[in-house]
């Protein structure tokens, strides 16, 4: 399949990523449906040109009308959808989704899919600390990361079909990995720096440090503003990983610790001097 | 004392903070001098209208021509320098200094100073990943907190007095706590937060990290590019209330690490909920 003009685009779940997936895609000129569960949405999308029709039923009629659906829901929905109503899907269509972790998502839906529909896992690295398609807003993926977790499964066709519309999204960067590769790569980068964001806030009452607080606290803590029903389910489907890398991380904190308990000037140092080393490949 | 025009400053230490003050200062229509280790620093600051005059050379004759002596050094030098060249000071003057730690530098310095000076310490938590004169900026203190810290050896005036540095420096909340108040703060808000920075960054190369690094890791690891001679020694200084800071974050993060094992998704989910909460004081 390639991303022409007359492809039909189906999102389900319209919240903040779902709309602004719809948003940017409408934006270029795809017609684009949407399933989701309150009608408050699909109205307030509707109104605001976010999407050009949607509802809150889940038929065979409406669905099997799109080229390509993308998930945007929680992931144990999604695969509970998927099981339930896949019957409902185009004969070819592309399925794609948004999901923050991808091993455990990929297989157990391309193990229970139609053969003749195809998967392909797609993780947006996009977001803002707020909800809802009130919020979309398709400037997140200007200056982010777009990856294909393509499995033995997939065709050249569809991998290319789903990074394409990483591309038309507007994202600055389209990568491929594998799903095990993704996991292991957002358990350091992304849930790993949540938990340590989450763990620092928790430590003290917040008030009174407000008068005192610099940039430094600031920007550690800035994503301890988080969803906790879905990174908790993150956190778990991503546990084993996840688990390592928070230990790993609990060594090298422990080793610092301990280099400043018995006063061992030379490893703190040498320890600044790697992380002043390596910060440096980030600097925009 | 008080702040008036003719008052002369000494900067002793012409580095990022201490180019800073001088910039600030002259700018303001003060006479500032200064005495560095290095003339081209002298001559850069000279060169570019940050200060009025300077020398290396450490004398009574030029040093007790000022009024107000402020000290920005590194905080072992800053207690030999001050025990070596007190005899210098002008009779009356007012001494300060920028030292990241307060409880083992104010103390010492108060025990040991001629009487008829008087030293106030202040900590202008404002900073910047780069260091020298080269790089002096009077901008960064606008956004930026000024905390001062008296003992019971300091008078009304010269608490004062110090406290008005910081207010005409251009600081945008000028604050007073005890030295202990103040170094378990830091220890907390600043010490902490670059010890998770650095052991973050130090977990992992970061070469092929880069391609898929979204703002977490960013914001997380702002501060690992860090001065590890300044840095261990303010760690040293700190080190009882840096290392209670350091384990009560080990534990919370411990919790989380151990809710995340046992798949204790209530308790994740309670944590995230008071970092969520908490977070919210910080919202510029």
């Amino acid at each position: 399949m390639k991303i022409i003009n007359d492809v039909k685009f189906l999102i389900v779940g319209l919240g903040l990523i779902g709309g602004s997936y719809a948003q940017a895609l409408t934006d270029l000129g795809y017609e684009v449906g949407a399933i989701t569960r309150t009608q408050s949405s699909i109205d307030y999308a509707k109104e605001n040109g976010i999407i050009a029709h949607g509802t809150t039923e889940i038929t065979e009629d409406y669905i099997n009308k799109f080229d390509v659906i993308i998930f945007a829901l929680y992931p144990r929905v999604l695969i509970e959808w998927i099981e339930k109503y896949q019957a409902y899907f185009k004969k070819g269509a592309l399925i794609t989704d948004v999901t923050g972790v991808k091993g455990p998502i990929v297989y157990k839906i391309q193990d229970m899919l139609r053969e003749d529909v195809e998967f392909v896992g797609a993780h947006p690295m996009a977001g803002k600390e707020v909800y809802g398609v009130q919020n979309a807003d398709k400037s997140i993926f200007k200056n982010a990361n777009y990856i294909v977790t393509p499995t033995d499964k997939n065709t050249k066709e569809a991998i290319e079909a789903t990074k394409q519309i990483g591309k038309i999204l507007g994202f600055k960067t389209i990568a491929e990995l594998s799903p095990e590769e993704h996991d292991e790569m957002i358990g350091f980068l992304s849930q790993l720096t949540h938990c340590i964001a989450v763990s620092l806030m928790d430590c003290k009452e917040s008030e009174k440090l407000v008068d005192y607080t610099g940039d430094s606290f600031r920007d550690l803590t800035r994503i301890a503003k988080i969803n906790d029903a879905m990174w908790s389910e993150l956190f778990l489907l991503n546990k084993a990983e996840l688990l390592a890398q928070m230990d790993l991380f609990m060594s090298k904190f422990s080793e610092l610790r301990n280099a400043l308990a018995s006063e061992d000037t030379d490893k703190m140092r040498e320890m600044m001097r790697i992380s002043t080393e390596r910060r440096k490949y980030f600097d925009k």
